[in-house]
């Protein structure tokens, strides 16, 4: 997920949203959840209000992703858009066993260096 | 990082405080990185107010770690505890090249199933 922006192109400012997700994928259907993961962030960044994503998966299926929006309005727009709630009904289907979803506010940031 | 209390058995109120390390990894001393890591988890879960911890890193060395707090001053107590303080300085002489935090309220959440 190289292609979107990330974190070190953008600054978070306060009072951005941050949707924290953090998911267990099943074994099942790695190529449709690719291609679907792909389709997801295009799908995002092209979202009003989009900030940031970063996206991580370890080697044993568990995966973080923290999207950043500028309102907590975006990020329910980003929730209610029809294409991804359809890709979240397939998640919920084949890839993930378990997930989790928290949406904060942020208050304050640091970067390095 | 699995022994840890982790989403999966901590539900996440809101008011909760989420911090969010995105850290790129170097490609020195693995060995130390993994023993400094651990010894900091042991050092989370033991401060007043820790919720709970998710840590997530690829194959690309880019990891996400979110761990949750009751209050902000209790992930400011986390923040300047000594020995964390110490371990941070490591990890930015040796371990990381880039990192960034977020601190976030948490308004509202989900779990599935």
């Amino acid at each position: 997920m190289s292609s979107a922006p990330s974190l070190n192109s953008q600054d978070i400012p306060p009072g951005s949203i941050a949707v924290i997700f953090t998911a267990q994928r099943t074994d099942k259907d790695e190529a449709g959840y690719q291609s679907a993961a792909q389709r997801m962030e295009e799908l995002a960044v092209a979202q009003p209000g989009f900030v940031a994503v970063e996206s991580v998966r370890g080697e044993d299926g568990l995966g973080i992703t923290v999207s950043y929006w500028k309102s907590d309005a975006d990020a329910k727009a980003w929730r209610d858009n029809a294409e991804h709630a359809a890709i979240r009904e397939q998640g919920r289907a084949r890839w993930y066993s378990t997930y989790t979803l928290y949406v904060a506010r942020v208050e304050r940031g640091y970067q390095w260096p």
